[in-house]
Protein backbone atom coordinates (compact mmCIF):
# COMPACT_ATOMS: atom_id res chain seq x y z
CA UNK A 1 0.00 0.00 0.00
CA UNK A 2 0.84 3.88 -0.68
CA UNK A 3 2.76 5.37 2.81
CA UNK A 4 3.17 8.70 2.36
CA UNK A 5 5.51 10.47 4.86
CA UNK A 6 5.13 14.38 5.50
CA UNK A 7 8.06 16.24 7.66
CA UNK A 8 11.75 17.75 8.08
CA UNK A 9 14.68 17.29 6.15
CA UNK A 10 17.24 18.76 7.52
CA UNK A 11 21.47 19.19 8.33
CA UNK A 12 22.20 17.91 11.69
CA UNK A 13 25.39 18.91 13.55
CA UNK A 14 25.62 16.54 16.50
CA UNK A 15 28.12 16.34 19.49
CA UNK A 16 27.99 13.52 21.74
CA UNK A 17 30.77 13.00 24.62
CA UNK A 18 33.20 10.76 22.31
CA UNK A 19 32.36 12.38 18.38
CA UNK A 20 31.43 15.68 16.76
CA UNK A 21 29.61 15.30 13.23
CA UNK A 22 28.95 18.91 11.39
CA UNK A 23 26.11 19.17 9.11
CA UNK A 24 25.03 15.43 8.66
CA UNK A 25 21.77 14.61 6.99
CA UNK A 26 18.99 14.23 9.26
CA UNK A 27 15.35 14.98 9.91
CA UNK A 28 12.34 13.35 10.74
CA UNK A 29 11.23 12.90 7.20
CA UNK A 30 14.66 11.11 6.39
CA UNK A 31 15.06 8.67 8.55
CA UNK A 32 11.33 7.96 8.40
CA UNK A 33 11.71 7.09 4.70
CA UNK A 34 14.83 5.60 4.82
CA UNK A 35 13.72 2.88 7.59
CA UNK A 36 10.15 2.66 6.02
CA UNK A 37 11.74 1.78 2.75
CA UNK A 38 12.92 -1.53 3.70
CA UNK A 39 9.32 -2.96 3.59
CA UNK A 40 7.55 -0.80 0.98
CA UNK A 41 7.74 2.25 -1.29
CA UNK A 42 7.69 5.59 0.16
CA UNK A 43 6.69 9.05 -0.61
CA UNK A 44 8.33 11.22 0.57
CA UNK A 45 7.36 15.38 1.55
CA UNK A 46 9.35 18.42 2.50
CA UNK A 47 11.20 21.36 1.49
CA UNK A 48 14.80 22.07 1.21
CA UNK A 49 17.18 24.99 0.38
CA UNK A 50 19.77 25.49 -2.95
CA UNK A 51 22.29 24.39 -0.03
CA UNK A 52 21.22 20.32 -0.42
CA UNK A 53 22.85 18.43 -2.17
CA UNK A 54 22.04 16.09 -4.89
CA UNK A 55 23.62 13.57 -3.45
CA UNK A 56 21.48 13.45 -0.51
CA UNK A 57 18.51 13.16 -2.53
CA UNK A 58 19.87 10.42 -4.88
CA UNK A 59 20.99 8.51 -1.65
CA UNK A 60 16.69 9.12 -0.77
CA UNK A 61 15.76 7.36 -4.37
CA UNK A 62 18.43 4.59 -4.42
CA UNK A 63 15.81 3.18 -1.48
CA UNK A 64 13.46 3.54 -3.92
CA UNK A 65 11.77 6.88 -1.75
CA UNK A 66 9.94 9.15 -4.43
CA UNK A 67 10.93 12.60 -4.16
CA UNK A 68 8.26 13.88 -6.55
CA UNK A 69 7.29 16.09 -2.98
CA UNK A 70 10.63 17.20 -2.44
CA UNK A 71 10.36 21.65 -2.28
CA UNK A 72 13.61 22.91 -3.33
CA UNK A 73 13.13 27.08 -2.50
CA UNK A 74 16.15 29.06 -4.26
CA UNK A 75 17.79 31.11 -2.23
CA UNK A 76 16.89 29.25 0.67
CA UNK A 77 18.27 27.32 3.35
CA UNK A 78 18.07 24.20 4.62
CA UNK A 79 16.51 23.35 8.38
CA UNK A 80 19.48 23.28 10.86
CA UNK A 81 19.41 21.23 14.39
CA UNK A 82 22.77 21.26 16.60
CA UNK A 83 22.38 19.18 19.72
CA UNK A 84 24.59 17.75 22.33
CA UNK A 85 23.82 14.49 23.90
CA UNK A 86 24.45 14.06 27.72
CA UNK A 87 26.77 11.28 29.07
CA UNK A 88 23.81 8.83 29.58
CA UNK A 89 22.68 9.59 25.49
CA UNK A 90 19.52 9.29 26.33
CA UNK A 91 19.40 12.95 26.95
CA UNK A 92 20.28 16.20 24.84
CA UNK A 93 20.25 19.67 24.36
CA UNK A 94 19.30 22.37 21.39
CA UNK A 95 22.33 24.11 20.62
CA UNK A 96 20.74 25.93 17.88
CA UNK A 97 18.35 25.35 15.49
CA UNK A 98 17.40 27.59 12.33
CA UNK A 99 14.41 27.16 10.62
CA UNK A 100 15.43 28.32 7.12
CA UNK A 101 12.81 26.92 4.67
CA UNK A 102 10.76 25.00 7.07
CA UNK A 103 9.67 28.33 8.70
CA UNK A 104 6.65 28.88 6.28
CA UNK A 105 6.71 25.47 4.82
CA UNK A 106 3.20 24.56 3.62
CA UNK A 107 2.91 21.98 1.80
CA UNK A 108 1.15 21.60 -1.60
CA UNK A 109 1.01 17.54 -1.89
CA UNK A 110 1.47 16.37 -5.59
CA UNK A 111 -1.48 15.02 -7.23
CA UNK A 112 -0.17 11.64 -7.34
CA UNK A 113 0.56 11.61 -3.45
CA UNK A 114 -3.35 12.61 -2.75
CA UNK A 115 -4.06 8.96 -3.34
CA UNK A 116 -2.13 7.80 -0.73
CA UNK A 117 -3.99 4.87 1.84
CA UNK A 118 -0.79 5.36 4.74
CA UNK A 119 -0.43 8.47 6.02
CA UNK A 120 2.53 9.38 8.55
CA UNK A 121 2.32 13.29 10.08
CA UNK A 122 5.62 13.56 11.15
CA UNK A 123 7.08 16.79 13.12
CA UNK A 124 5.48 19.82 12.38
CA UNK A 125 2.52 21.96 13.43
CA UNK A 126 -1.02 20.76 13.87
CA UNK A 127 -2.30 23.50 11.67
CA UNK A 128 -0.34 22.04 9.04
CA UNK A 129 -0.99 18.94 10.01
CA UNK A 130 -4.69 19.39 9.46
CA UNK A 131 -4.61 21.15 5.95
CA UNK A 132 -2.82 17.81 4.78
CA UNK A 133 -5.51 15.72 6.32
CA UNK A 134 -7.86 17.42 3.78
CA UNK A 135 -5.47 17.07 0.86
CA UNK A 136 -5.70 13.14 1.51
CA UNK A 137 -9.35 12.24 2.18
CA UNK A 138 -8.68 8.96 1.12
CA UNK A 139 -5.97 7.63 3.46
CA UNK A 140 -7.28 5.12 5.45
CA UNK A 141 -4.61 5.08 8.32
CA UNK A 142 -3.08 8.29 9.38
CA UNK A 143 -0.55 8.47 12.30
CA UNK A 144 0.90 11.67 13.58
CA UNK A 145 3.95 12.57 15.85
CA UNK A 146 3.83 15.94 17.97
CA UNK A 147 6.41 18.06 19.79
CA UNK A 148 5.98 19.85 23.10
CA UNK A 149 6.18 23.20 21.06
CA UNK A 150 2.86 22.30 19.69
CA UNK A 151 1.72 20.91 22.52
CA UNK A 152 2.11 24.27 24.96
CA UNK A 153 1.42 26.81 22.02
CA UNK A 154 -1.10 25.12 19.53
CA UNK A 155 -3.83 23.05 21.94
CA UNK A 156 -6.62 23.79 20.41
CA UNK A 157 -5.32 22.63 16.94
CA UNK A 158 -4.31 19.62 18.16
CA UNK A 159 -7.10 19.01 20.06
CA UNK A 160 -8.38 19.33 16.37
CA UNK A 161 -6.04 16.92 14.72
CA UNK A 162 -6.39 14.01 17.88
CA UNK A 163 -10.20 13.82 16.86
CA UNK A 164 -9.07 13.12 13.31
CA UNK A 165 -6.00 10.33 13.20
CA UNK A 166 -5.98 6.74 13.83
CA UNK A 167 -2.46 6.91 15.65
CA UNK A 168 -0.58 9.04 17.64
CA UNK A 169 3.47 8.65 18.45
CA UNK A 170 4.99 10.80 20.71
CA UNK A 171 7.66 10.43 23.47
CA UNK A 172 6.93 10.30 27.28
CA UNK A 173 7.85 13.31 28.06
CA UNK A 174 5.30 14.71 25.48
CA UNK A 175 2.83 12.30 26.63
CA UNK A 176 3.06 13.64 30.34
CA UNK A 177 2.83 17.02 29.08
CA UNK A 178 -0.21 16.32 27.00
CA UNK A 179 -2.47 14.37 29.56
CA UNK A 180 -1.08 15.92 32.91
CA UNK A 181 -0.13 12.50 34.29
CA UNK A 182 3.05 11.43 35.45
CA UNK A 183 2.32 7.33 35.45
CA UNK A 184 2.62 6.56 31.95
CA UNK A 185 0.58 4.13 31.63
CA UNK A 186 -2.44 6.06 33.26
CA UNK A 187 -0.89 9.46 30.75
CA UNK A 188 -1.16 7.06 27.29
CA UNK A 189 -4.48 6.06 27.98
CA UNK A 190 -5.68 9.60 28.75
CA UNK A 191 -3.86 10.51 25.26
CA UNK A 192 -5.88 7.71 23.72
CA UNK A 193 -9.05 9.20 25.27
CA UNK A 194 -8.67 12.83 23.12
CA UNK A 195 -9.06 10.53 20.31
CA UNK A 196 -6.55 8.18 18.40
CA UNK A 197 -7.34 4.93 18.23
CA UNK A 198 -4.22 3.90 19.34
CA UNK A 199 -1.32 5.71 20.95
CA UNK A 200 2.61 5.18 20.96
CA UNK A 201 4.55 6.69 23.60
CA UNK A 202 8.66 6.16 23.00
CA UNK A 203 10.65 5.54 26.17
CA UNK A 204 14.01 5.68 24.18
CA UNK A 205 16.28 3.08 25.43
CA UNK A 206 13.31 1.70 27.41
CA UNK A 207 11.27 0.81 24.78
CA UNK A 208 7.88 1.83 23.83
CA UNK A 209 3.71 1.46 25.54
CA UNK A 210 1.35 0.57 23.12
CA UNK A 211 -2.70 1.85 23.98
CA UNK A 212 -5.99 1.00 22.18
CA UNK A 213 -9.07 0.53 23.67
CA UNK A 214 -8.51 -2.91 24.21
CA UNK A 215 -4.90 -3.38 24.64
CA UNK A 216 -1.85 -2.10 27.02
CA UNK A 217 1.29 -3.42 26.13
CA UNK A 218 4.68 -2.85 26.36
CA UNK A 219 7.85 -3.76 24.20
CA UNK A 220 11.39 -3.32 25.45
CA UNK A 221 14.07 -1.75 23.23
CA UNK A 222 16.98 -4.07 21.59
CA UNK A 223 19.88 -4.27 24.48
CA UNK A 224 22.71 -2.88 21.91
CA UNK A 225 25.77 -2.03 23.79
CA UNK A 226 26.70 0.20 20.89
CA UNK A 227 25.17 3.81 21.26
CA UNK A 228 26.88 6.38 19.17
CA UNK A 229 24.06 8.74 18.09
CA UNK A 230 20.45 8.75 19.27
CA UNK A 231 19.53 10.75 16.70
CA UNK A 232 17.01 10.23 14.44
CA UNK A 233 15.44 6.59 16.75
CA UNK A 234 11.84 7.66 17.44
CA UNK A 235 11.75 8.95 13.23
CA UNK A 236 13.34 5.57 12.67
CA UNK A 237 10.96 4.41 14.49
CA UNK A 238 8.22 5.38 13.03
CA UNK A 239 9.02 4.37 9.59
CA UNK A 240 9.81 1.12 10.73
CA UNK A 241 6.26 0.67 12.21
CA UNK A 242 4.09 2.29 9.20
CA UNK A 243 6.42 0.68 6.69
CA UNK A 244 5.61 -2.42 8.19
CA UNK A 245 1.68 -1.57 8.42
CA UNK A 246 1.49 -0.45 4.80
CA UNK A 247 3.08 -3.77 3.24
CA UNK A 248 0.96 -5.55 5.36
CA UNK A 249 -1.77 -3.51 4.14
CA UNK A 250 -3.69 -3.92 7.12
CA UNK A 251 -3.93 -2.35 10.78
CA UNK A 252 -5.30 -5.45 12.95
CA UNK A 253 -3.90 -5.71 16.89
CA UNK A 254 -1.52 -8.90 15.54
CA UNK A 255 -0.37 -6.69 12.58
CA UNK A 256 0.47 -3.44 14.73
CA UNK A 257 1.97 -5.45 17.63
CA UNK A 258 4.72 -6.92 14.90
CA UNK A 259 5.20 -3.36 13.69
CA UNK A 260 6.24 -1.94 16.43
CA UNK A 261 8.68 -4.43 17.20
CA UNK A 262 9.98 -3.79 13.90
CA UNK A 263 10.10 0.19 14.19
CA UNK A 264 11.91 -1.09 17.65
CA UNK A 265 14.36 -2.73 15.60
CA UNK A 266 14.69 -0.39 12.83
CA UNK A 267 15.46 2.54 15.74
CA UNK A 268 18.47 -0.03 17.27
CA UNK A 269 19.77 0.39 14.20
CA UNK A 270 19.82 3.96 13.88
CA UNK A 271 21.63 4.46 16.72
CA UNK A 272 24.34 2.50 16.18
CA UNK A 273 25.98 5.24 14.27
CA UNK A 274 25.63 8.84 13.30
CA UNK A 275 23.19 10.01 11.13
CA UNK A 276 21.97 7.47 8.50
CA UNK A 277 25.39 5.79 8.11
CA UNK A 278 24.51 2.72 10.13
CA UNK A 279 21.27 2.33 8.03
CA UNK A 280 23.03 2.54 5.12
CA UNK A 281 24.58 -0.31 5.53
CA UNK A 282 21.44 -2.31 6.43
CA UNK A 283 20.41 -5.22 4.84
CA UNK A 284 16.68 -6.66 5.15
CA UNK A 285 18.40 -9.80 6.33
CA UNK A 286 19.82 -8.50 9.50
CA UNK A 287 16.87 -6.57 10.11
CA UNK A 288 15.22 -10.23 10.06
CA UNK A 289 17.96 -11.90 12.16
CA UNK A 290 17.61 -9.09 14.91
CA UNK A 291 14.09 -9.78 14.99
CA UNK A 292 14.66 -13.73 15.72
CA UNK A 293 16.94 -12.39 18.22
CA UNK A 294 14.62 -10.13 19.60
CA UNK A 295 11.44 -12.95 19.65
CA UNK A 296 13.75 -15.16 21.31
CA UNK A 297 14.64 -12.75 24.06
CA UNK A 298 10.88 -12.18 24.85
CA UNK A 299 9.97 -15.57 24.70
CA UNK A 300 10.56 -17.65 28.18
CA UNK B 1 14.79 -26.94 47.63
CA UNK B 2 15.65 -24.27 51.06
CA UNK B 3 15.90 -20.41 50.13
CA UNK B 4 17.66 -18.12 52.93
CA UNK B 5 17.60 -14.57 52.37
CA UNK B 6 19.66 -12.18 54.90
CA UNK B 7 18.82 -8.65 54.92
CA UNK B 8 16.96 -5.66 56.67
CA UNK B 9 13.74 -6.07 58.48
CA UNK B 10 12.74 -2.11 59.25
CA UNK B 11 10.12 0.38 59.84
CA UNK B 12 9.51 2.60 56.66
CA UNK B 13 7.98 6.01 56.97
CA UNK B 14 7.11 6.77 52.92
CA UNK B 15 6.27 10.09 51.78
CA UNK B 16 4.79 10.21 48.07
CA UNK B 17 3.30 13.21 46.16
CA UNK B 18 -0.17 12.09 47.17
CA UNK B 19 0.06 10.33 50.37
CA UNK B 20 2.26 9.78 53.79
CA UNK B 21 2.75 6.76 55.75
CA UNK B 22 4.27 6.61 59.08
CA UNK B 23 6.27 3.38 60.75
CA UNK B 24 5.48 0.44 58.17
CA UNK B 25 6.83 -2.69 57.78
CA UNK B 26 9.77 -2.61 55.73
CA UNK B 27 13.24 -4.07 54.54
CA UNK B 28 14.94 -5.74 52.30
CA UNK B 29 14.40 -9.30 53.81
CA UNK B 30 11.19 -8.75 54.49
CA UNK B 31 10.17 -7.97 50.78
CA UNK B 32 11.95 -10.43 49.62
CA UNK B 33 10.91 -13.31 51.39
CA UNK B 34 7.46 -12.25 51.25
CA UNK B 35 7.36 -12.43 47.78
CA UNK B 36 9.38 -15.56 47.00
CA UNK B 37 6.89 -17.77 49.82
CA UNK B 38 4.29 -18.12 46.89
CA UNK B 39 6.96 -20.37 45.64
CA UNK B 40 9.00 -22.14 48.71
CA UNK B 41 9.63 -21.60 52.07
CA UNK B 42 11.41 -19.27 53.39
CA UNK B 43 14.24 -19.23 55.89
CA UNK B 44 14.99 -15.54 57.34
CA UNK B 45 18.03 -14.16 59.13
CA UNK B 46 17.87 -10.76 60.17
CA UNK B 47 17.57 -8.31 63.07
CA UNK B 48 15.50 -6.02 65.08
CA UNK B 49 15.24 -3.87 68.33
CA UNK B 50 12.47 -4.49 71.03
CA UNK B 51 10.37 -2.05 69.57
CA UNK B 52 9.47 -4.73 66.57
CA UNK B 53 5.84 -5.57 67.11
CA UNK B 54 5.11 -9.34 67.50
CA UNK B 55 2.13 -9.10 64.90
CA UNK B 56 4.16 -8.45 62.12
CA UNK B 57 6.41 -11.45 63.04
CA UNK B 58 3.28 -13.32 63.21
CA UNK B 59 2.57 -11.93 59.28
CA UNK B 60 5.78 -13.64 58.01
CA UNK B 61 5.55 -16.89 59.81
CA UNK B 62 1.74 -16.51 58.35
CA UNK B 63 3.34 -16.75 54.72
CA UNK B 64 5.25 -20.41 56.03
CA UNK B 65 8.74 -18.23 56.77
CA UNK B 66 10.74 -19.11 59.52
CA UNK B 67 11.89 -16.48 62.09
CA UNK B 68 14.25 -18.77 63.85
CA UNK B 69 16.89 -16.25 62.43
CA UNK B 70 15.59 -13.23 63.43
CA UNK B 71 17.51 -11.89 66.23
CA UNK B 72 15.44 -9.37 68.80
CA UNK B 73 17.76 -7.10 70.41
CA UNK B 74 16.99 -5.86 73.85
CA UNK B 75 16.86 -2.97 74.69
CA UNK B 76 17.44 -1.73 71.11
CA UNK B 77 15.61 0.16 68.14
CA UNK B 78 14.95 -1.59 64.92
CA UNK B 79 16.33 -0.26 62.01
CA UNK B 80 14.92 3.04 60.50
CA UNK B 81 14.33 4.33 57.02
CA UNK B 82 12.24 7.40 56.02
CA UNK B 83 12.17 8.76 52.16
CA UNK B 84 9.63 11.06 50.09
CA UNK B 85 9.05 9.66 46.33
CA UNK B 86 9.43 12.44 43.42
CA UNK B 87 6.23 13.32 41.19
CA UNK B 88 7.90 10.81 38.67
CA UNK B 89 7.45 7.68 41.31
CA UNK B 90 11.09 6.50 40.51
CA UNK B 91 13.64 8.88 42.01
CA UNK B 92 13.40 9.00 45.69
CA UNK B 93 14.98 11.00 48.43
CA UNK B 94 16.18 10.13 51.93
CA UNK B 95 14.87 11.83 54.59
CA UNK B 96 16.23 10.23 57.60
CA UNK B 97 18.46 6.87 58.02
CA UNK B 98 18.77 5.44 61.60
CA UNK B 99 20.87 2.00 61.37
CA UNK B 100 20.36 1.28 65.25
CA UNK B 101 19.91 -2.57 65.82
CA UNK B 102 21.62 -2.84 62.01
CA UNK B 103 24.98 -1.34 62.76
CA UNK B 104 26.03 -4.09 64.53
CA UNK B 105 25.01 -6.88 62.77
CA UNK B 106 27.24 -9.66 61.97
CA UNK B 107 24.49 -12.39 61.83
CA UNK B 108 25.91 -15.66 63.63
CA UNK B 109 23.20 -18.40 61.33
CA UNK B 110 21.35 -20.91 63.12
CA UNK B 111 22.33 -24.53 62.69
CA UNK B 112 19.68 -25.49 60.53
CA UNK B 113 19.93 -22.17 58.25
CA UNK B 114 23.58 -23.56 57.52
CA UNK B 115 22.74 -26.55 55.06
CA UNK B 116 20.76 -23.78 53.04
CA UNK B 117 21.20 -24.84 48.85
CA UNK B 118 19.70 -21.25 47.82
CA UNK B 119 21.00 -18.27 49.58
CA UNK B 120 20.40 -14.48 48.61
CA UNK B 121 22.33 -11.37 50.70
CA UNK B 122 20.13 -8.65 49.98
CA UNK B 123 21.64 -4.74 51.51
CA UNK B 124 24.46 -5.17 53.43
CA UNK B 125 28.31 -5.18 53.25
CA UNK B 126 30.28 -6.90 51.39
CA UNK B 127 32.42 -8.14 54.84
CA UNK B 128 29.64 -9.49 55.92
CA UNK B 129 28.41 -11.52 53.23
CA UNK B 130 31.76 -12.79 52.69
CA UNK B 131 31.22 -13.67 56.44
CA UNK B 132 27.92 -15.21 55.83
CA UNK B 133 29.51 -17.70 52.78
CA UNK B 134 32.10 -18.88 55.44
CA UNK B 135 28.44 -20.51 57.06
CA UNK B 136 26.82 -22.08 54.50
CA UNK B 137 29.18 -23.95 52.78
CA UNK B 138 26.94 -26.40 51.06
CA UNK B 139 24.77 -23.50 48.89
CA UNK B 140 24.53 -24.38 45.36
CA UNK B 141 22.98 -20.86 44.20
CA UNK B 142 24.19 -17.68 45.94
CA UNK B 143 23.02 -14.41 44.45
CA UNK B 144 23.58 -10.93 45.93
CA UNK B 145 22.71 -7.77 45.83
CA UNK B 146 24.71 -4.20 46.94
CA UNK B 147 24.38 -0.55 46.97
CA UNK B 148 26.07 2.39 46.23
CA UNK B 149 27.39 3.06 49.52
CA UNK B 150 29.20 -0.38 49.25
CA UNK B 151 30.45 0.21 45.99
CA UNK B 152 32.28 3.78 46.84
CA UNK B 153 33.66 2.39 50.50
CA UNK B 154 34.61 -0.95 50.56
CA UNK B 155 35.25 -1.37 46.67
CA UNK B 156 38.02 -4.18 47.76
CA UNK B 157 35.49 -6.55 49.95
CA UNK B 158 33.07 -6.12 47.10
CA UNK B 159 35.22 -7.81 44.39
CA UNK B 160 36.31 -10.91 46.33
CA UNK B 161 32.67 -11.17 46.98
CA UNK B 162 32.17 -11.09 43.41
CA UNK B 163 34.36 -13.52 42.53
CA UNK B 164 32.55 -15.57 45.09
CA UNK B 165 28.79 -15.80 43.78
CA UNK B 166 26.77 -17.14 41.42
CA UNK B 167 24.82 -14.05 40.56
CA UNK B 168 24.64 -10.16 41.55
CA UNK B 169 21.14 -8.23 41.04
CA UNK B 170 21.72 -4.18 41.47
CA UNK B 171 20.04 -1.33 40.12
CA UNK B 172 20.81 0.35 37.14
CA UNK B 173 22.84 3.26 38.97
CA UNK B 174 24.66 0.53 40.94
CA UNK B 175 26.09 -0.99 37.32
CA UNK B 176 27.23 2.32 36.25
CA UNK B 177 29.01 3.21 39.33
CA UNK B 178 30.65 -0.17 39.36
CA UNK B 179 31.48 -0.63 35.99
CA UNK B 180 32.18 3.19 35.28
CA UNK B 181 30.17 2.20 31.84
CA UNK B 182 27.17 5.02 30.75
CA UNK B 183 25.61 2.29 28.04
CA UNK B 184 23.44 -0.04 30.53
CA UNK B 185 24.31 -3.20 28.06
CA UNK B 186 28.43 -2.70 28.14
CA UNK B 187 27.56 -1.78 32.25
CA UNK B 188 25.92 -5.19 32.58
CA UNK B 189 28.29 -7.09 31.00
CA UNK B 190 31.42 -5.46 32.53
CA UNK B 191 30.19 -6.11 36.18
CA UNK B 192 29.45 -9.49 35.06
CA UNK B 193 33.11 -10.03 33.73
CA UNK B 194 33.94 -9.19 37.67
CA UNK B 195 33.21 -12.81 38.92
CA UNK B 196 29.54 -13.79 38.78
CA UNK B 197 27.88 -16.16 36.52
CA UNK B 198 24.77 -13.56 35.77
CA UNK B 199 24.07 -10.55 36.27
CA UNK B 200 20.80 -8.56 36.69
CA UNK B 201 20.26 -4.96 36.29
CA UNK B 202 16.97 -3.12 37.92
CA UNK B 203 15.76 -0.32 35.56
CA UNK B 204 12.60 0.14 38.00
CA UNK B 205 9.32 1.05 36.04
CA UNK B 206 11.28 0.32 32.98
CA UNK B 207 12.04 -3.81 33.82
CA UNK B 208 15.48 -5.52 34.17
CA UNK B 209 18.32 -6.78 31.93
CA UNK B 210 19.92 -10.17 32.38
CA UNK B 211 23.97 -10.87 30.97
CA UNK B 212 25.41 -14.05 31.29
CA UNK B 213 27.90 -15.59 29.38
CA UNK B 214 25.96 -16.49 26.76
CA UNK B 215 23.12 -14.70 26.88
CA UNK B 216 21.73 -10.71 26.77
CA UNK B 217 18.69 -10.15 26.93
CA UNK B 218 15.74 -7.68 28.58
CA UNK B 219 11.95 -7.91 30.32
CA UNK B 220 10.22 -5.11 30.76
CA UNK B 221 8.31 -3.93 33.64
CA UNK B 222 4.61 -5.05 34.09
CA UNK B 223 2.92 -1.89 32.54
CA UNK B 224 0.89 -1.17 35.94
CA UNK B 225 -1.36 2.14 36.17
CA UNK B 226 -1.05 2.02 39.77
CA UNK B 227 1.87 3.11 41.50
CA UNK B 228 1.66 3.84 44.85
CA UNK B 229 4.94 2.74 46.74
CA UNK B 230 8.15 1.75 45.11
CA UNK B 231 9.56 0.87 47.86
CA UNK B 232 10.62 -3.00 48.20
CA UNK B 233 10.14 -3.36 44.08
CA UNK B 234 13.71 -4.58 43.74
CA UNK B 235 13.91 -6.94 46.95
CA UNK B 236 9.88 -7.67 45.63
CA UNK B 237 11.88 -8.48 42.17
CA UNK B 238 14.45 -10.77 44.12
CA UNK B 239 12.37 -12.57 45.83
CA UNK B 240 9.97 -13.60 43.55
CA UNK B 241 13.07 -14.96 41.27
CA UNK B 242 14.78 -16.48 44.11
CA UNK B 243 11.48 -18.15 45.25
CA UNK B 244 10.83 -19.42 41.62
CA UNK B 245 14.54 -20.40 41.63
CA UNK B 246 13.97 -22.78 44.73
CA UNK B 247 11.26 -24.25 43.75
CA UNK B 248 11.98 -25.20 40.51
CA UNK B 249 15.11 -26.89 41.94
CA UNK B 250 18.12 -25.41 39.05
CA UNK B 251 19.30 -22.47 37.44
CA UNK B 252 19.77 -23.13 33.73
CA UNK B 253 18.87 -20.83 31.14
CA UNK B 254 15.17 -21.31 30.64
CA UNK B 255 14.72 -21.34 34.47
CA UNK B 256 16.49 -17.97 35.20
CA UNK B 257 14.33 -16.26 32.44
CA UNK B 258 11.11 -17.41 34.00
CA UNK B 259 12.04 -16.77 37.49
CA UNK B 260 12.97 -13.20 36.19
CA UNK B 261 9.58 -12.98 34.86
CA UNK B 262 7.94 -14.10 37.79
CA UNK B 263 10.29 -11.30 40.07
CA UNK B 264 9.20 -9.05 37.39
CA UNK B 265 5.40 -9.48 37.94
CA UNK B 266 5.95 -9.78 42.09
CA UNK B 267 7.19 -6.20 42.18
CA UNK B 268 4.10 -5.11 40.05
CA UNK B 269 1.64 -6.06 42.77
CA UNK B 270 4.43 -4.52 45.56
CA UNK B 271 3.68 -0.69 44.14
CA UNK B 272 0.57 -0.89 43.99
CA UNK B 273 0.01 -0.51 47.61
CA UNK B 274 1.91 0.72 50.46
CA UNK B 275 3.90 -1.66 52.53
CA UNK B 276 3.16 -5.06 51.79
CA UNK B 277 -0.46 -3.80 51.79
CA UNK B 278 -1.19 -5.33 48.07
CA UNK B 279 0.62 -8.57 48.62
CA UNK B 280 -1.27 -9.54 52.18
CA UNK B 281 -4.17 -9.49 49.54
CA UNK B 282 -2.26 -11.38 46.61
CA UNK B 283 -3.37 -14.43 45.76
CA UNK B 284 -0.55 -16.99 43.35
CA UNK B 285 -3.65 -17.03 41.10
CA UNK B 286 -3.44 -13.81 40.70
CA UNK B 287 0.24 -13.98 40.06
CA UNK B 288 -0.81 -16.26 37.39
CA UNK B 289 -3.34 -14.98 35.87
CA UNK B 290 -0.63 -11.67 35.61
CA UNK B 291 1.64 -14.36 34.09
CA UNK B 292 -0.60 -15.46 31.69
CA UNK B 293 -0.99 -11.23 30.47
CA UNK B 294 2.75 -10.85 30.52
CA UNK B 295 3.43 -13.57 28.19
CA UNK B 296 0.52 -12.34 25.85
CA UNK B 297 1.78 -9.16 25.87
CA UNK B 298 5.11 -10.14 25.19
CA UNK B 299 4.16 -12.36 22.02
CA UNK B 300 4.00 -11.37 18.72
Amino acid sequence: MSLLVIGSVAFDSIETPSAVREQVLGGSAVYFSYTASYFTPVWLSGVVGEDFPQEHVRLLQSRGIDTAGLQVVPGAKTFYWRGRYRPNMNDRDTLDLQMNVMGQYDPILPEKYRSCKFLFLANGSPQTHLRILEQCPGASLVVADTMDHYIRNEPEDLRKLLKKIDGLVINDGEARLLSGEENLVQAGQAVRAMGPRFVVVKKGEHGALFFSQFETYVLPAFPTPQVVDPTGAGDSFAGGMMGYLARQGDFQPKTLKEALAYGTLAASFTVEDFSLDRLKRLTLEELDQRMVEYKRMLSF
